[in-house]
C-alpha cells in the first residue's frame, strides 16, 4: 500500500509503498481509513525540529487522527467486529500503571504515540489495539470523525471547569483554539473572546462563534477585556497558544476566583507574578494535557451525532493524501483550520 | 396604593386599598414594581389550602415574582441607589445560622418568605431588604426580570450536575419544567425528552427547545427513552412534577451511574424500589429548593442579559393587575406558562 | 486440590476434590491463596435464599475475597509476575460498555463476580484476569489483604463526599459498617455515631472508632443525634444495614444540606416522605455499588500500607478453611465481624 | 486602655494609652479579647517594609488575630449577645460585590483588614462587624481560639481537595506551614513531608505529625521524595513558603495528575518550565488566599471543638502583650511557632 513516511532524520517525508500492516496481538484490530487529518504534531515531524528528532525513529509512517472501517479483527476482541466504524485515540495507555488505575489514563506513565512510537495512519490501513478504538457514530462522517483527537484537547480543556454563563477567552486561535470556541458556544458561555495574530484564524474563530475575534498585533487585549467585563476580568481563559506572553496574559485577564486552562505548550520557561497575578486573586489552574479516557470522547460522540456541535467550519481544506506537502505549507503558513485527507 | 390582598383566611383574594409599605430599617429599600408574575405558590394561597392554611396569616399583601425600579433607600444600604433596576429573592435568609454561614443559604434555619411570612409585591411599591435584591441588567426588561424567582430554580436543578452532551429527561412541563428543558438545551445537552400530562403545556416545551414531547397518558415513556437511547437511560432526569408515579419513573429512566434531580414537591409519601432503581444503578439524587444565593441568580443574570437563553414563549400571559382572578384560573386550569402582570 | 463447593441447589455447601483451575486465556494469573474471607453474599449462596437460587449454576467453587502469591501469569501478562503478591477485586468487568469507557466501571453493564457466575477463591488456587488483580503492599498482611472488597465498599461510601471535620452517622455494624467507622475515624470525622441491634457489633464499632454506639432497640436515635448536634441534625449519613426503618431515619437524622450515602440493600420497597425529609432539606443522596475502579482501591492501599487505618480488630476470626460450616453460623447469628480463613 | 501602637511610619512601635473603641454603627459589636496572636503581616507592619508603607496610615492600634467576650452589641445585630465568646475573620468583606454575591468572599472586591485598614485588637477592647466574628466552642480556650485566621489559611489550602490517603508535601514551615502538617494528619495523609530551612521548625513539623522533616540546606528533596513514592512523585504539594525556588520544586515533585495548592507569596516574579513541570503533568493548581467565608471557619471550630485537631505544640510562646518587642524578634528570627499574647 502507499504511505506517507517519514523516512529520514531531516526535513520532509515522502510517499513510499509499504507493507500492509498486519494484526501482530490478539487484541488489535485493521482498520482500513477513510479520512485522515493534519495535527501540529505531524508538522513538528515532517519538519523535523529537536522534540521530533529526540523522540521519532525513522523509518515511521506518520499520522494518528483517523476515521474508518475495521476489517479484520483479533481473536479476543470482544467489543468490535467487522464494518464497525471508528476512530482511535492517539494516545495508546497501558491500563495498569498508577495513573491507569486511577482513571488519570491521560498521564499514563507509559503512552505511545500512533504515528510517532508506533506507525501511524497516513495510510489506507492502520493496526490499534481494540482498547484504543473509539465507535463512532454513522451520522458523523469522516470527515469530522477524524479530528477527534484535536477536538478532544479542546472539550477536555474547555469543561475542565464550569462554562455555562460564563465569559470566556480563548487564547490562540489554531485548529483547537477554535474547536474551544465552538465548545464554549455550544455549553452556553454568555460571551467568548477570541485573540489570534492572524486574521485568517480569527475570522474561522468568528466562524465557530465567537463573539469577539481580536488581533493581538492591534488590539490592547487587556485593556478590551476590562471593558467588556465591566473591569471584573474574563470567568474561564483558555489558553491555547503557548506563547509565554499570552500565558502571562491569561492570568491577568482572569477574574478573582476565575479559571485558568493551560493546553498551549510554551516552548521555553515562563516568567509569572504569581503574587499580585495569580495568588491574591485566588485563581484555580488547570494543566491539560491529551483527552480524558473515555469521559471526553463520549461528551464529543454525543455533541457530534446530536448536531449540538458544529465545527464544519472548521475543515478548511481536503485534499488527495498523496497531496500531504502542501497540506504541511498550510500548517506551516497557518492558513488553514484542519486539513483533512480523504482517503478514498 | 391598590394591592392584591389575602384578605380572609379562606378561598379568594382581593385588590384593595392599603397604605404604600416604608422602609423601617436601615438596611431596607423600597421599590417600584414595574411588572410581577403569579407563582404556583400564590395559586394555593389563593385556593386556601391546607399548605397556605397552615402558614398565612390574613390580611397578607400577595405576590413575590417582580421586577421593578429602587425609589428610596435605607440608611446602611451601600450597594444600591435610587433609580437601580432590581429583582428580588423571594427567600430571605438570616445570614447567620449554620447553613448561611456554609453559604448554603437555600436552606437557611430562618426563612422568611416574601408574600407569605410578609406583605408581598403584587402592589405599586414593596419594601425589601438590600440583600434580598439582584441588580438587573438593564437589557432585560421587566417582564422577563420578574420571574427569576422560578427560572432559579430550575436553573439551580438542571446545572447541579452535568449536562453538556447529556441526554435529559424533563417530568412536568409547569412553568420551571419548561424553563428547564430552555436551560439543558442552552447548556447542550445532546437531547431532551419532556413530559406532561397537558397537550398546552407539552407544546410549550417543545417551543422551548425540547426535541421530543411526550404525553404520558398515551405514550409509555419508558419504552420511547429506552428505545431513544440504546437501551441505555437518560444521562439526567430533572423532576419537576412532584408526582409520586413520577419519581418513581424518574429512577427507572436514568441510566446506571446517572444523575436525578428532584425538585417537585409530592403531597404524599412516596414508595421506591431502592434496591433495583437506586442502589444498584449507583445513582447520584440531587433534592433541590429555593435557589443558591447568588451563584444561581449570577448564572441566570448572564444568560439573560447575553440573549443565550431566551424564554420570551414561556410568558404566555400578560394581564393588568386587576385581572388577577383569571390569571388564577389560568394557572388552575394548566392553560398558561408564566402569568406576569405589568404593573404600570 | 480441596475446594469449598456449593454442590446442590439448596442449603449448604461441601469441602470437595477438584481439579486445580489453570490459565486459559492470555490475560489471566493463577493465585495461589493465603488468606480469604467471607462475604454476606457467600452466606447467601450457603443459605440458598432467592436471590442465589435465581442466579447461581452449582456445582460454584465460592468466595470472593483472597490475598495470594501469583505462580502463573498468561502470555499477554505485561504488569504482573510470579511471585507479585495481589488480592482481586471480585467485580469483573467488560472495560468497554459505555460505563466503563466513562470510568464508571463499578456499574459495568457486563459484570461477572466471582464465586458467583465463576468458579472462586475458596481453594488453595484461584485463576483471575490481570485486570481484576491489585497489588498488595508486602507491609498488609494476608489476613488484612483479603478484607479489601468489603473494605473498599466502606471507603466507597464514606469517602463519597466530604468528611472531615463533619458529624457522622453510620447506620448497620455489619461488617461494612465497622469498617465505615474506622475510615470517618481516621479521614477526621468531628463525631461519629453508630447504631445497630446488637451489642456485640456495637462493641466492635467502638472499638473501630465509633465516639457513640447506639443499640436501636433501647435508644431514641433521632432524639440522641438531635441532642448531639445542636439540633441541627448529622452532616453525613452512611446507611449500611439496608432496613428500610433506618433508610427513612437516615433522612431525618441528617442536616438541612446534607449527605446519606446509602449502601445497605433493602430488600423490599421504601416509603419515604420526599416532600419534608428530603426535598425541602436539599439533601444529597449517593446510591453506593461496589468500589470505584481503582480510585478506591488506590486509597486503600495507602490507608493500609501506611498503618493510617487499623482495621485488626474488625477481624474477630481465622479459621482453617475446612471449618467453613462455623463461620457461616457465625454469620447467620453476627456473632463475628470478619471471619478468615487462614489458607495455608 | 494601653494598645500597640504602630504611632510612626518607620521601624518600631509602641505601647500607648488610646481611648477605647466604641460601637459607631448598628451592625458593631464590641469585644473584651481574652488571647492574642502575632501573625507575619503584624511582622511586616512592625518593621516597615515596602508594602506596609504602601498600605498602612498612622497611627493604627496593631493586630487581627483574637478570641474574647462580647461586652455589647449594636441595635441591630441578632445572631450574638453580650457574654458571648468569639473570634474574628480579619478580612471585612462587603457581602455586594460580585465575587461576595458568588460566595467567594475570600477575594472580596472590598476587603477591608483589620489591624491594618482598621484599628486592630492587640489592646483589651476591639469593635467589629457582626458579620466578621465567628463563635467559638467553649471547649476551645482563648490561646488557641485566637489563632484560627492563620489556621484558616492552613485548612483552606490543605483541604482544597483530596487529602485522605494521599502522600502530601508541606514546603515551609511557619506557623501557617506546621498547622498544615497538623491538618493532613488529622485528613488521614498517609505520609506528610516538611521542608524548610531551619531546624527548630522543622522540629516543630515533626511534633504536629510530620513523618519526616527536612532541612533543604542539606537534603536532596527531590531525590528523597521520588525514593519515598516509587519514583511517582506526591499526590498533593502545600506550598507555604513563597520561596520561588520552593514553587519550582513544588511543581516537579508532584505527581502526573497531582495538586499542588500554592499559599506562600513569592516578593519577585517566578520562572517556570511549565511545559515539563506543569502541562505535559497535567497538574491543577490552586491559588489560595484567605479562608473561606465561613466554611473555612465552620470545618476548624469542629475539628478544634471535638479535639480532632490538635496544635497546640504550635503555640511556642505566651507573653504578656506589653513584652510585644520579644514577640516581633522571635518572628523576624524563626525561633518560634505562634506566638499568644494573654491579654488579662
Amino acid at each position: 500500500m502507499k504511505a506517507i513516511v517519514k523516512t529520514l532524520p531531516a526535513f520532509g517525508a515522502e510517499v513510499c509503498d509499504v507493507p500492509e500492516p498486519q494484526i501482530t496481538a490478539s487484541n488489535q484490530v485493521k482498520i482500513r481509513t477513510q479520512a485522515t487529518s493534519i495535527c501540529g504534531t505531524d508538522y513538528h515531524i515532517y519538519s523535523w525540529d529537536r522534540w521530533a528528532a529526540g523522540r521519532v525513529k525513522t523509518p515511521r509512517i506518520m499520522g494518528h487522527e483517523f476515521a474508518g472501517e475495521i476489517v479484520e479483527v483479533g481473536s479476543d476482541v470482544a467489543s468490535l467486529k467487522v464494518g464497525d466504524y471508528v476512530s482511535g485515540e492517539s494516545h495508546w495507555t497501558c491500563g495498569r500503571c498508577p495513573q491507569c488505575l486511577r482513571n488519570e489514563r491521560h498521564v499514563c506513565a507509559n503512552t505511545r504515540i500512533l504515528g510517532v512510537d508506533v506507525d501511524g495512519c497516513f495510510a489506507p490501513y492502520v493496526v490499534v489495539p481494540e482498547a484504543s478504538t473509539w465507535k463512532n457514530d454513522r451520522s458523523v462522517p469522516p470527515h469530522l470523525a477524524c479530528i477527534q483527537d484535536p477536538l478532544g484537547n479542546a472539550v477536555h480543556t474547555a469543561l475542565s471547569g464550569e462554562i455555562i454563563g460564563r465569559t470566556v477567552a480563548v487564547l490562540g486561535c489554531g485548529p483547537i483554539g477554535i474547536f474551544a470556541v465552538a465548545i464554549a458556544k455550544t455549553a452556553g458561555a454568555s460571551a467568548i473572546f477570541a485573540t489570534d495574530t492572524k486574521d485568517f484564524r480569527l475570522n474561522l474563530a468568528t466562524q465557530l462563534g465567537a463573539d469577539a475575534a481580536l488581533n493581538v498585533l492591534n488590539t490592547d487585549i487587556e485593556a478590551y477585556i476590562k471593558e467588556r467585563t465591566e473591569g471584573i476580568g474574563v470567568d474561564v481563559v483558555l489558553e491555547m497558544s503557548g506563547a509565554p506572553s499570552a500565558i502571562q496574559q491569561a492570568m491577568r485577564i482572569c477574574r478573582y476566583g476565575g479559571r485558568v486552562s493551560l493546553l498551549g505548550i510554551p516552548s521555553q520557561p515562563v516568567q509569572l507574578d504569581m503574587a499580585e497575578d495569580m495568588i491574591f486573586k485566588g485563581l484555580t489552574i488547570h494543566c491539560i494535557v491529551g483527552r480524558r479516557l473515555y469521559e471526553t470522547w463520549d461528551t464529543m460522540r454525543s455533541l457530534l451525532a446530536s448536531g449540538r456541535l458544529d465545527i464544519e467550519p472548521a475543515i478548511t481544506h481536503r485534499l488527495p493524501f498523496e497531496e500531504f506537502a502542501y497540506g504541511m505549507e498550510l500548517m506551516r503558513d497557518g492558513l488553514c483550520g484542519k486539513v483533512v485527507f480523504d482517503m478514498e
